[in-house]
């Protein structure tokens, strides 16, 4: 028999990461491919605790919810979200299953097919699929390590009229570059001036290895009411990937489009999930758990690049992130990073060829590594392993 | 600031029932309205249990996971299928936000905007969302009390060539009607001759009355492989809807191309949930609890069908249903149920008008009665209220 699929999903390539991601649940194989946090470092005690109260309150905690999402929780988050200069209610935020469905649904609600969207090159590699499905044309401005490049940006917002921008302006996904305020004002100025909306994709933004406030483009874009930046954010890198929990917050008219949206898609997320992040919230010092796994992933990082400063390998580049949790290096010229992999995954270690994250163009000899996953001993052994492998590339040529 | 939306989502109406639900959370409501499950049968202690034995596991458990699900959840999921004479690998199995999610997506990878789709009149008014927003035209065929009538349904076939048929075949929502096995063995032959695949949708099939067996058409379809039915249903009414899963099965290829859409969708559904329903599976008897919410359920729709009855109302007619959670009644001819509900509130009982289960030409006086929510004396009160409600209509005419 055969099954006829849509031309959009047909054409769609599987992400890379979640491919490779299968390939190495070998035990000796060392993976700075996907984007995991370490999960030594989950608090499984406060989430037992948590789920425990979620319960003690009786069976209603198990009934169907608002497709919005638990209510307390979205009032939690307004308040943590106050603390960073947002000001949204509780209205203003629908709760996602990740901030991945925030990002598709916002998508869904503000595109028709064929229309344009501007983003960072390179780029997060699923949101590059969201946009594939949702038939949009993706069109890539130039980045450097003060974020997107204005004028590349106008020049291409003039010539391809995109509807919105997406971006990830602190630690980016994957590059961990983060956007300075000069550059976000003039990002949102370039947005007000043509009428275009952004998506503000902050999933790493509490990952901090210094002391800098990054002020989101949402705060500087006032408040949720007539923002052109919708913003999203999610649980997943603070507390606990499989709670699945993101939210998105906006002017409550795109909110109320994303709730529609969300009912077709699945009526709801995990409300057992949201209640139990809800009673963590009140029981649980999420800030001081933050500062604690940022400490330890600054710790990881520190690792990764010291180990791969004194190999000092001629051609091998990177910037030293200051947070998030990506290294994004740039390989010696030539070197094609998804060769190499082919070579490093038979040493025994795996990352993500910086291809994937193109839209168009892609420049071959990147590569993202994760440092959170792994630390000490399986650090230095995957670092030796992926500096043994370029090493053939190099010695050959 | 004005904010463009797509045109799809601009279009789509909001669920009436899930509006409706938002209206009546006040005390002294009674709603019939919602499809809700009796939350004081919920297994709480076995969920509270379950989900200890899954933190006991340690911190892996709140990882990230596979698109597809936890393995071990799908293992014993095709266990419990083969039981039901359903064939299926755990790698023919995608697990989901609810099987909500299942048929969105099942919808997105099988049809192009403008297919059309054919469903049974009337139909789940959740899934006319899903089709309004991937743009599908929706033809209904006419249904009796055997299920889809095969001459209207290959009527249809011939002149609009749908792609996909969609059918609650056992327990409907809305009309609680079962398919007959000649109606099931006819539509699955339609299906084969003309090439379409059929989304079987089966959240309802273990709340039965009797000892009947009702066949899925996907079992009569053969194993998974190669099946032109793709079967979806959920854990949301046997054990608890907050829990947020349900299943998708089919051709290894169909599934394959709903894990590529999936990843873009979400990446993953909660691994928290799904893990939690594993450990249930593995500790707790859900035959035995799916036997006692069965009969409970049966009671209370006794309950309201014994009411109805004794009102003997003119011009009101229904059907007794075998199982599922829903009563269809047709109300006295010209009594439209939306004028009807306005009404009905104000007295203090909510019911969902059956106009919103009709893709074109809706019977206005039909109503959909939830029994499964409310039992002993809030159905006595809310039946009255509604009869009240409606013999202020019928006096008037």
């Amino acid at each position: 028999m055969e099954y006829r699929f849509s031309s959009r999903v047909s054409q769609l390539k599987s992400s890379a990461v979640r491919d490779i991601l299968k390939l190495t649940q070998g035990k000796d194989m060392i993976s700075f491919a996907g984007g995991l946090p370490a999960e030594e470092l989950f608090p499984v005690q406060a989430v037992r605790e948590a789920a425990g109260r979620v319960l003690d309150q009786g069976t209603g905690a198990l009934q169907y919810g608002l497709t919005e999402g638990y209510f307390p929780l979205r009032e939690q988050l307004s308040e943590r979200m106050a603390a960073k200069g947002m000001s949204v209610t509780p209205e203003e935020m629908i709760l996602t299953t990740g901030s991945q469905q925030a990002i598709d649904l916002l998508v869904g609600v503000l595109t028709e097919p064929g229309d344009t969207i501007l983003v960072e090159r390179p780029t997060y590699l699923a949101c590059l699929q969201v946009f594939a499905l949702h038939g949009l044309n993706v069109v890539s401005a130039e980045s450097d390590e003060f974020g997107m490049v204005p004028e590349s940006a106008e020049e291409l917002i003039r010539k391809h009229k995109p509807k919105l921008i997406y971006a990830v302006p602190t630690f980016s996904n994957p590059t961990g570059r983060v956007w300075s305020l000069e550059r976000r004002k003039r990002m949102l100025g370039l947005a007000k001036q043509y009428e275009l909306l952004i998506i503000e994709d902050d999933p790493y933004g509490d990952i901090k290895f210094n002391e800098e406030n990054y002020p989101s483009l949402f705060s500087l874009g006032g408040s949720a009411q007539d923002n052109p930046v919708l913003y999203t954010s999610t649980f997943s890198k603070t507390v606990a990937p499989a709670l699945r929990t993101g939210w998105a917050v906006g002017d409550s008219r795109v909110i109320g489009m994303v709730a529609k949206a969300k009912q077709a898609a699945d009526l709801q997320s995990s409300t057992m999930d949201q209640q139990i992040l809800s009673q963590l919230l009140s029981g649980f010092d999420l800030d001081a758990h933050i500062a604690l796994i940022s400490r330890e992933y600054g710790e990881r990082m520190n690792e990764m690049d010291t180990l791969l400063k004194r190999e000092a390998l001629p051609g091998l580049n990177w910037v030293t992130p200051q947070g998030g949790m990506f290294l994004w290096v740039e390989l010696p010229d030539g070197l094609d990073a998804e060769t190499l992999l082919k070579c490093a995954v038979q040493k025994g270690v795996a990352f993500v060829p910086g291809s994937s994250f193109y839209a168009d163009q892609p420049m071959r000899n990147t590569a993202r590594l994760n440092y959170t996953y792994n630390k000490g001993e399986r650090t230095v052994q995957g670092v030796a392993r992926l500096i043994e492998a370029i090493g053939e590339f190099t010695a050959r040529s």
